[in-house]
């Protein structure tokens, strides 16, 4: 079994965190150049949002790979990946 | 194959509506009765939290059932199954 | 000074909150009818979203009017209405 | 007026700002060493907690001194700085 599931989008989840990466630069810079606040706030909520659409798409190559998985194979480790799932969705939207 | 995933908790969950079910007709009140707006988004706060425990009880549960089910069966449905949960994950996750 | 800000919107919420009432309950009645789990989850999202929705509404309300009457009138009640106000706005964020 | 509000925070904004930075990289690192997605997910769940933490200091800074000031100077750029700071707390909330 491998690691994880995110296999066949782990080149467009790479791209999308290092842009990520780059907007919190942006958004260091603008604290730093005394900018707008609400201009910050709006980056601020955009960074969050683009998190949002990788944990999502985490999340659902994680249902499709590694819980189907072990669903696929039964037994008690299929209900803990549930759980584990629920529990990652749970922090999720708390989040 | 039975029609949802949420037997076990069918009770709580009426249980849990019935509570949210209150707590709405509570804040209908207090803006009937002119009460302050602060105390107001503290209830509309408190319910939006057990909404979202609503939902995260019937996730898992349909997790556990329904998709591990269509899993278990094997087939097209499967991938179907995980496509929609986690759909419905963008959802509340959105909201 | 008056108790609250939402005065010109009170009908407009009383409105919202009967109809959000409608739907909790028939939340609780797709429960009862064993009804699919992600047919559910969409209402609760539904939901969740229509009291976000009441939550924005008092809270403009709430900083035009009492956190501005506050602020207008000066001294110490203005700092402490603002407080109050970004901790009602954490409530709702965190929810 | 100075263009913002958030001058007694500036500098531990920079510093989580830094933080997340750092965290941001980790993430994207955990996807290059093929990490599991589970604990990836429980860093973006941290991360978007980070940052909405850091909106959420913005804003009340942002209530407190841009918002206050343009109340305390009254006309209609008060009006305008409430209705750009709702909508501030409305992309926050949807985010």
């Amino acid at each position: 079994m491998e690691g994880h599931g995110y296999g066949a989008d782990k080149v467009a989840l790479a791209r999308r965190m290092s842009r990520v990466e780059g907007q919190v630069r942006g958004i260091a810079k603008m604290i730093d150049d005394d900018r707008y606040c609400i201009d910050i706030l709006t980056q601020v909520s955009a960074v969050t949002k683009a998190l949002e659409s990788v944990a999502l798409t985490l999340l659902e190559d994680h249902l499709a790979h590694c819980v189907a998985g072990a669903i696929a194979e039964g037994g008690d480790g299929a209900e803990a990946k549930v759980k584990e799932a629920a529990d990652a969705v749970r922090r999720l939207v708390r989040s």
